[in-house]
């Protein structure tokens, strides 16, 4: 333990907004695990959200976690392991005392718990899976039977429905009566006899209305379904895009068979942004703070693998013109210029495309005029750039035929970069691969390949 | 016009999920306006969502926009406004007939007429307020007086408060004989005789509770206030981290000033990510696809000029070594492997590093631990790729110390990349920079630098 880590550098920023853990309560904590105090432990705890407890957890190192939680106990709450981090879960899981485990399990809500099994190993799975009580086993079971990432695996089954025909009062009558309404619900659902929802109404509408008012008056214009097998990347656009607060989610024949709330939605919306973030910058989306060294090895050296052999590719451009280096080696000297400018102007396009491809602003419709607004700003960065850029080759090597010759690759590879930044990540997603993703090498492997050519063919042409 | 456009590339992935715009309706759309007919403009944009006819607006270009608003006429809805992108709303705005522009405000809920405003210019602001009526403006007004991107900019003033001593009973009786309800509330808040907020209950709890029983004994964990100075980027982390529904806003003395829900949230968590994925690729913030070419190019030179004066930098590390280059050509030709490869493991380790400070994984706390995982993740993949690399180089110019130099190169470059790629945006979010804006270019140039010197060096030590 390295008391010295806990202690110091005391006013980092990133602790000071009030959310979240504070340093001197982490601090606090390990200390009473040090000296073994349980009752300190869970005074110190006690206070804290799940969440916070769950970052806790992802923060201090593995040996410090198993004894913080062999120490806490039966104190264990399930919600705690909603929070979780998937690599840091597992370990948790394996650490805790089963009946811990199956107390903490009991105590969430089914979609919780789905939320949870997604990731665990089928040993792990059952174990929980078995926790259950008969009912909740069915209802988990169920949402299991879903495909992956799909509306039906987010969705809660505990849904306030009623008949389209109701009247305010109605519906006020049955929700006073029933005894377990769903901890989460925002609208009354109108179904038809077969069940197939039909529009909802607000409870803060209903709380207002005349008990004899028809509810199908009084629904929402921003009613829509979801069909229990989408995407649930999609779901969460059409939740950002309609600004939705919970949506009913229909089986195959259109009948009710769950809800999503907006803080589903949220958590699938911030998911996903990660992964882009993630994938843009060449590492694979399972990674995380908390994930040990191979595994972190693992989800980025298929990139730099990716890499190494474009960059060798972009490295047999330059052998091609090696006697021409040998005659000028200030050619050497500026080459990477012109081809880290390029990857930049690439990567630049190429983040804005893949954020519009993301949120359905770059579509079929307006890719060309899209495209022909790149190639200008490309050609006119390249202008600016390859002119600055002649001046100081003028400058630095006296050789005024070697600025004209940086200036126009200059020029050339930034519109390849406008080029590649944008039709890349267009085609990629119309091959349905991830553009986030795969964007990367390839804009890159352009901008290298072009900058290197278009510099040292210029200079051999023009200079030797 | 160009009617190719539009019919061609019919079965882009981008448009089949069911939400968002479809490339039949925006022709649909195109051609009524090409041919001047209202009836079936309206006809087709009945069924639209605010938010799909504002990206239907943002796609077409600028021509075009102006004949179907003026075609469009007094049927424009205030919310197609609040939808729209900040560079095309001035734009419709100043388009707009003014009577069509007042009658769009005033529908307006009062927080997405301060949304709208936040962004224009002040005589169109002037404009705009002076379209509301009195109470209206003041609220408005009131709203623009704290600090842009805080949380009482983002809050609606709507609430339904009652004091805390009052029964479920109570709570109905008093919501049923108010005329004005807010259009979006999920809270029965608690206040004080001072009208400071003391816990909230759940309208689905009110709806199945007993008359009698005390709304103080019904109130929700989850409760916490925001004061209302507070940025909304902590606001979206609180919604985030602690899955919040809507969340009582506070002035300084701690009373009720107004509510936060869910939805506004989940908009300022979509935009903070777009700006930091557009920030990490130095694309500035206010980018946007339908931006003009020259703000476009703005957006786009700024970094473009940072990375020019570092590639530069990098560039006068090489010409350190030129004599041993011009000895050497295959020097030349392998280097830039050597740098990019340092570049992608930086920015591989640095987008890690920004989006575990952004969702505060990556703390004081746990810094040094996180630093030495990076490390020991850099030396084993630059173990491996220098080896790789080393083979490659050694069978391409059959100098096996020019294979142990460049091994040995990449190994180093990688380290520092590891090394830069995470404490470079510590650094600077302990300075209050955000990292997401400029650990790019200092990245780069670290491994650029330390690449160019390790190998070049190496290579004059050893080979010459």
């Amino acid at each position: 333990m390295d008391d010295q880590e806990r202690v110091t550098e005391d006013e980092t920023p990133l602790e000071e907004e009030g959310y979240g853990l504070n340093r001197r309560e982490v601090a606090a904590i390990l200390d009473a695990v040090d000296v073994g105090d349980r009752d300190a432990l869970i005074e110190l705890m006690e206070p804290l959200h799940a969440a916070d407890i769950a970052d806790l957890l992802e923060q201090i190192d593995s040996p410090d976690r198993r004894r913080l939680i062999a120490l806490y106990g039966v104190e264990f709450d399930g919600d705690i392991l909603s929070e979780l981090d998937e690599s840091i879960r597992e370990e948790v899981i394996g650490v805790l005392n089963p009946d811990v485990l199956a107390d903490a399990v009991r105590d969430l809500e089914s979609d919780d718990v789905v939320d949870l099994l997604e990731d665990l190993e089928e040993p792990q799975q059952q174990a929980i899976i078995g926790a259950l009580d008969d009912a909740d086993q069915m209802v988990v079971r169920q949402a299991l039977s879903y495909p992956e990432d799909s509306a039906g695996r987010l969705m809660q089954r505990e849904v306030v429905a009623v008949p389209e025909h109701w009247s305010v009062g109605e519906a006020i009558d049955f929700m006073r009566g029933k005894e377990d309404l769903p901890e989460q619900f925002y609208h009354v659902i109108l179904v038809d006899p077969r069940h197939r929802p039909t529009g909802y109404v607000t409870l803060g509408k209903i709380m207002s209305a005349p008990r004899a008012q028809a509810l199908q008056d009084m629904t929402e214009d921003s009613f829509r379904t979801i069909p229990v097998d989408q995407d649930e990347e999609d779901v969460a656009y059409a939740f950002n895009q309609y600004h939705l607060i919970s949506t009913p989610v229909v089986d195959d024949e259109g009948r009710l068979a769950g809800v999503i709330t907006i803080d589903d939605a949220m958590i699938v919306l911030d998911e996903e942004h990660e992964e882009d973030m993630l994938r843009m910058a060449g590492v694979s989306e399972e990674a995380s703070l908390s994930d040990n060294v191979l595994e972190t090895m693992r989800g980025r050296a298929t990139w730099l693998f990716v890499n190494l052999v474009t960059a060798i590719f972009a490295s047999l451009v330059i052998d091609l013109f090696s006697d021409t280096i040998d005659q000028m080696v200030a050619l050497a000297v500026l080459m990477p210029i012109v081809a880290s400018m390029g990857g930049n102007a690439g990567t630049q396009t190429m983040a804005v495309a893949v954020r519009a491809i993301a949120t359905r602003d770059l579509t079929g419709q307006n890719a060309r005029r899209i495209i022909r607004r790149e190639l200008v700003v490309g050609a006119l960065n390249g202008a600016l750039f390859g002119l600055a850029m002649a001046l100081v080759a003028a400058f630095w090597f006296g050789v005024p035929m070697l600025a004209v010759v940086i200036g126009s690759a200059m020029l050339m590879t930034q519109v390849a970069a406008a080029f590649g930044g944008i039709v890349i990540p267009l085609l990629l997603d119309r091959l349905k691969i991830d553009p986030a993703l795969a964007s990367g090498p390839f804009v890159t492997t352009v901008t290298d390949v072009v900058g290197f050519f278009a510099f040292l063919g210029l200079a051999s042409w023009v200079l030797l």
